[in-house]
């Protein structure tokens, strides 16, 4: 569990790291950031993962997601995780696109080849690097959430359905809800788990609610400029399949705002304190 | 005075810009961004201009800088422009250094060949810019202000020194306060001013105040973990010229921050604040 630092800069009263790792699921090399705000030494913090969208490393919300003068507000850690595996022998998308492989590991444990070996970011998000940072930051891992945007709002949809009893809280940017019934998803699902599309209902959330799961309650954002709202988010979908279950659901729909980290930054202190709420009640 | 938009997007309720246009003084297309907060219809805002440090384009600030949620809290217009003329053509170190040429403009009209023709960051930002931006955006152009970092907070400073009456508010982050006594300055004053010293005062804070400019106040932040300090930024020569003077410098010392944007955005607020103040006043 030995992580080496690639850069820290002191921001908003705490430190921004940057570390990287030998990973043991993805068997590459595997880089994320955490920002730990300031604290009484021996203080154990409230942590909050958050998981990026396609085409995206850990420097993205790094660096564009104006996370940290609301986390050293609120004495939350921060942590990104990048999006896939990357480098020597990693396969990626034959065709070389932004939607499938390197930077779009859509947070599933692969089953097909060629890529079972490394693309296991499903095992990497809550096994492995909540061990990491707990092994090596100040966190009180009993009380942990999660979030994400687009691609990472569907991981962190699907991780907190699966574990509700291990995340406090839960929200999304624009996040794709239901993967099985729209493009990129089928496209990532498929490659990644094959075929038989029972398979994919467990990293599908509106599949996943169908199925029984359920959560305290959900926050997601999503602009109405958004150009993959449509086709590729459909968030009715989400609200009907949580009116049937009867999660509370807070959907926001944002106007005039798109997909990019300056609608993201607009609201991430509003999820933070949704987070900070629930994980200091 | 046309202007063509490269990017809108909405961000802290605002819209968040990037421009392009052909600049009569660099002779090049210059790229520049605006953030235009919300605002209630026909209002004439006041603006801050924000010059950027040594290999920055528009970009580094505009996405690093956190500045959209302040400024929209105090409806401020904030324009970042670019830091040199670029573009085919366009001369640059000889050696290809990060300090001269391309990305480190200075804000000098430059005297030198071959440089003379493109290099006149000076009026681009004392005039070209201003004139553009208040033809194109609901500025008040009464009420501006000035602030930089490091060679743009060299920029910043000079540019109110010699404008006390243009710019009511004026600051830096890590600035070049004594570009003619450290090696970044004596670089590129020498290669745009040429050899003759004399010419190089207008360019130079603590020269400027030696020689009798004033301003109101100034606020500069400066992290004392700046691996830039000592040798680039001498922010004691600042402070002894003021005191000199009698100019009212709140001159901060910040405990273990650095030169990076992790640095500037921690500080951003607390500087739109003190403009504010002044720019409504």
């Amino acid at each position: 569990m030995t992580i080496q630092t690639v850069s820290t800069n002191k921001s908003h009263g705490g430190i921004q790291g940057v570390y990287k790792h030998a990973s043991r699921e993805t068997k590459t090399d595997m880089t994320f950031s955490v920002y730990v705000p300031p604290h009484p030494a021996g203080a154990k913090l409230p942590v909050v993962y958050y998981l990026s969208g396609l085409t995206c490393t850990h420097a993205n919300v790094t660096e564009k997601g104006e996370y940290r003068d609301t986390c050293a507000d609120l004495g939350l850690i921060f942590v990104a995780p990048d999006t896939s595996p990357r480098g020597e022998g990693v396969p990626g998308d034959p065709a070389g696109a932004y939607d499938f492989g390197l930077g779009a590991g859509f947070y599933v444990d692969a089953t097909q080849e060629p890529f079972a070996q490394n693309y296991r970011m499903w095992s990497y998000v809550t096994q492995e690097l909540p061990q990491l940072v707990a092994a090596n930051f100040p966190v009180d891992p009993v009380r942990q959430s999660i979030m994400g945007h687009s691609m990472g709002g569907h991981g962190a949809l699907t991780v907190a359905l699966r574990h509700p009893n291990r995340y406090r809280a839960a929200s999304a940017f624009a996040p794709i809800v239901a993967p099985s019934q729209v493009p990129w998803g089928t496209k990532a699902l498929g490659g990644y788990l094959g075929d038989d599309r029972s398979a994919w209902r467990k990293h599908d959330t509106v599949a996943l609610i169908e199925d029984g799961a359920r959560f305290s309650d959900l926050l997601v954002d999503v602009g109405d400029a958004d150009p993959f709202l449509a086709e590729q988010l459909r968030p009715e979908l989400l609200q009907q399949a949580c009116a049937n279950a009867q999660i509370p659901l807070l959907l926001r729909r944002q106007e005039g705002y798109d997909h990019s980290y300056y609608f993201i930054s607009t609201f991430m202190s509003d999820h933070l304190r949704w987070h900070a709420a629930r994980l200091t009640a």
